[in-house]
């Protein structure tokens, strides 16, 4: 905790600290410093943590920008957190290199009937019985309201009080890493959510452009160093004091940079000397849609160096053969081809008309880029919960396809991710739901939603209302679930892929790769791997020898490579 | 001539083609093909060229999206033009590599008292005695009004009437090519002018983003591919139909392309192909204020593979260190220190800080891209032009410091650029000047003009108003000039300094660089170059042997290296 209260803003001409709580209503002048940074001329004394704001040329008092808690929410005062009081008990963890590896996409609010870390910490060892290798965290930064996914971050260093607080959260990755689970968080810097975002207050951290959520981040306008060095502090923040073992980027394409130096690249180059420095991997995973392999390639081949990003066309090539569904950017997709593209060349968007885009779109990977660069899944939170009802593959698919797309994910060439309940075919829908606290912005936010899927032809009344807390309430999973018989057996097929996963080199690539009608095979490190994508019965040829190393039903059959 | 009048637009019900003149008022409904196209059911009869326009939804008519000339102006009908007639006497032309030649920018309306560019013509010898290997044309398409820079360019096919028209540019590539003079045309693909843009009326040729000038150009969002076809089309049409050798692509830093493929990598990539299967070079030279190398990096190595790009930090350089001026973006070249970082590794600003920007700006220049593709000039266009009132070096400083900027330029590392008129010290401005038809765009171009140098401090009655025409007149190239005796002595300098950069290899780099005090020094290519930036005499060391290779007075000496 530094009793100085530094903070940065370039233009203001007065700015003054006030201590709430027992000391109520004190104000201190602060004195402008380098840079535009302003601090205390002496440190306050004490060491008990003070709820603190700042007050801007009269304007305030507001959290500080870099705020480690938020306990009264995201419009109220600061509280000092020391992340140094925590005693570790992870001194043994390694870290763990998280391309190839078994990720577990979770929402804390959601994972568990309270919704908070510690309450996770609790449902872990089902994930180390499953075999995963890593949790994945929605944002877990301070957003509006009390529920909701968490991309409306607007504190982007503190950890969401009603999850806990900060110090729950390094509870929560130290419990992981006594389970030997990394912890990816994932992080939000393309944009801030629309209330308590008082940045702008502070200087210019906005720039002129907009992103689909708002106004953008100023990456490369004036000022801009300082912004760029809020993200990177923030991302180092995750990694060196609470011990996170990777962060995914969410929506890269919406961070505009036409600096030399992308932020991708300047963030790759400071985590990867973090990692050095720290002795453990430390890895960056990238949400893009652009199918441009500059943002994963080295940055000896002058890519960005991310370590890997997610590959939405797998999902959409998996999503669309399974379910059939073939509207919007599914389009595309649509015949098993698709599937064949992407289990070999990584994108099936790679420089091929974009119906959905009304654009030719991507660009092919590097053939020499790992394909446990790109991460891949049937199921993730995004691809349920931007469904109009929020709805699993469990809606429309047979245990058998289900079983065939955990198959595709966790056999393939790819590194996987699962969403959380998918292991056992959760029948709890994941749908958008928010809880912000102004009456307009709430109404605003469900008119929006709703309208978005009217024009799809949706009912609006089958539309869940994400304001309603009901909405919050059945996405919850049911952890009376895998207890039941049916969620039991995919549950163990589950457990037998990631394991049979472990006998294969993470970096093999799928080869043989055969689409014949409804069945789609491949081989990849000695298996030869064939899923029925209908769930029918597979036809009685090569792999199905007495010897399979793995099936579930007639629908998937696993075998020794012939 | 396509008689059957094809034209892209995609969003319209109806569009039809209006004949003029002769044939005045017909009307002929135009059939919609793939891909939002629309033409004729069969083709017109005759070959005469005809006047026509497209009525787009009832809107119209208006010019055609390609049209090769504007008889009338931007707003009127298009007349169909066939580049195919001239009769090329440039059947022996082999084109010419411009990394590494002389290039000498010029102004068809201002090059000569008519402003035509049969007029031009009439001038060339005088370039082919100076020693040029090009000569690089501001742009020749069609703009709103007489007379103007050309960069508010609204029908980028078509040539400027006032200029003479596509065949008079046809006449005027002939006869640079007969005297050995390649040409290079400025093309502006980043925005378009203020008036007489009916783009918008055919389709979506421009995008959400906004560029410094007006609205972006569409290169990423839907319907994209087509305008991006429409760049290179019309990149490849100067190329292969009017048998320019090279193009200077405007500001290439507003071009906002998020996609895999960048439009400045496709169009690199088209240009290449289309010099093999010409069988001469044709090379793109982007003006870039990045400060990226991506741009000119070779494709192999994951760049754009443009030929060549301006380096305006070589300009600051030579400038501030002349001139003393240290204000707006000349304020970090101060000092003889940059101007032997440039001459050692091409960008000044590679990751430093930019006070200008008020952030860091730029990356080191990969180490084996070659310093003429750089393009490097002491004088230009924009460094005249946007000047309050748009005075040339000669306005300030010794003709021995005239001497040394064309020693820095002619006998640097770098793709040398002169600005017509340069080479004799012309004494006439190059003012910022405009003939808006509408009065309310031109008072409003006036006023912007003068407010934005009002706040840098200048007296609003010395800015010249841009739409009085004797701000057009006093801008033209006086060729009295250069028949006067200390005009004569300064050209007779640069054509020694082009006749002996030619003895030296195009690609030698500058080494041995000595930045002390007054005096600045390098060798290359057996050459040790010694100027004093003072014009003061230089000291009588190294280089100031009996055989000097040339000199200008005592301030600029060229030895061999030692």
């Amino acid at each position: 905790m530094n009793r100085r209260f530094p903070v940065w803003a370039p233009g203001a001409s007065t700015v003054s600290l006030v201590i709430g709580g027992g000391d109520s209503g004190a104000e201190h002048v602060l004195t402008r410093t380098d840079g535009g940074w302003w601090q205390l001329d002496a440190p306050l004394p004490g060491d008990a943590p003070l709820d603190y704001g700042f007050v801007v040329d009269g304007d305030g008092p507001h959290p500080d920008p870099r705020s480690l808690r938020q306990p009264h929410g995201v419009h109220e005062l600061s509280r000092e957190f020391d992340p140094s009081a925590h005693e570790w008990a992870d001194g043994s963890w390694r870290g763990r290199e998280l391309t190839g590896a078994v990720i577990y996409e979770l929402h804390i609010g959601t994972f568990t009937p309270i919704g908070t870390l510690d309450s996770a910490i609790a449902r872990l060892d089902h994930l180390v019985e499953l075999g995963v290798d890593a949790v994945e965290v929605l944002p877990v930064n301070a957003f509006n309201g009390e529920h909701g996914w968490g991309y409306d971050g607007v504190l982007w260093y503190a950890v969401h009080e009603p999850y806990g607080g900060p110090a729950a959260y390094q509870r929560f990755v130290d419990a992981c890493h006594a389970r030997g689970l990394a912890v990816i968080q994932d992080v939000v810097y393309n944009h801030l959510g629309p209330s308590g975002n008082y940045l702008p207050v502070y200087g210019p951290y906005l720039g002129d452009g907009h992103s689909t959520w708002g106004a953008s981040v100023n990456l490369d306008g004036p000022q801009s160093d300082e912004v760029r060095q809020y993200i990177v502090d923030n991302a180092l923040y995750w990694l060196r004091e609470l011990h996170v073992d990777g962060l995914r980027l969410d929506a890269v394409h919406a961070l505009h940079d036409e600096r030399a130096v992308h932020i991708l690249e300047e963030l790759a180059t400071r985590v990867d000397a973090a990692s050095a420095e720290l002795g453990r991997p430390l890895t960056l995973i990238a949400e893009s849609d652009l199918n441009d392999p500059r943002i994963i390639r080295d940055r000896a081949r002058t890519g960005y160096g991310i370590g890997a990003q997610w590959d939405d066309d797998v999902h959409h090539a998996i999503h669309a053969n399974l379910t059939g569904e073939t509207t919007g950017y599914y389009a595309d997709f649509a015949g098993v081809a698709s599937l064949a593209k992407v289990f070999d060349r990584g994108f099936f968007h790679d420089g091929t008309w974009s119906s959905f885009r009304e654009r030719h779109h991507g660009r092919p990977l590097d053939a020499d880029i790992p394909h446990t660069r790109l991460v891949a899944f049937s199921q993730d939170h995004d691809q349920i919960g931007n469904r109009a009802v929020g709805d699993r593959l469990t809606a429309t698919l047979t245990q058998e396809q289900l079983a065939a797309a955990a198959t595709l994910t966790l056999l393939g060439p790819f590194t996987p991710m699962l969403f959380m309940g998918e292991e056992w075919g959760a029948t709890t829908p994941w749908q958008f739901f928010t809880s912000h606290l102004e009456k307009e912005l709430g109404e605003a936010t469900a008119r929006g939603r709703i309208a978005e899927f009217a024009k799809m032809g949706w009912d609006p009344d089958v539309v869940p209302d994400p304001q309603n807390p009901e909405t919050f309430e059945r996405s919850h999973l049911d952890w009376s679930e895998p207890e039941q018989q049916e969620h039991a057996r995919l549950l163990a097929f589950y457990r037998d892929l990631i394991a049979l996963r472990r006998t294969v080199p993470a970096d093999a690539r799928a080869t043989d790769i055969v689409a014949d009608g409804d069945v789609f095979s491949f081989t990849r490190g000695g298996m030869r791997v064939l899923v029925n994508l209908r769930g029918n019965r597979l036809p009685e040829s090569a792999g199905s020898t007495p010897d399979a190393l793995l099936r579930f039903g007639d629908a998937v059959r696993v075998a020794p490579a012939g």
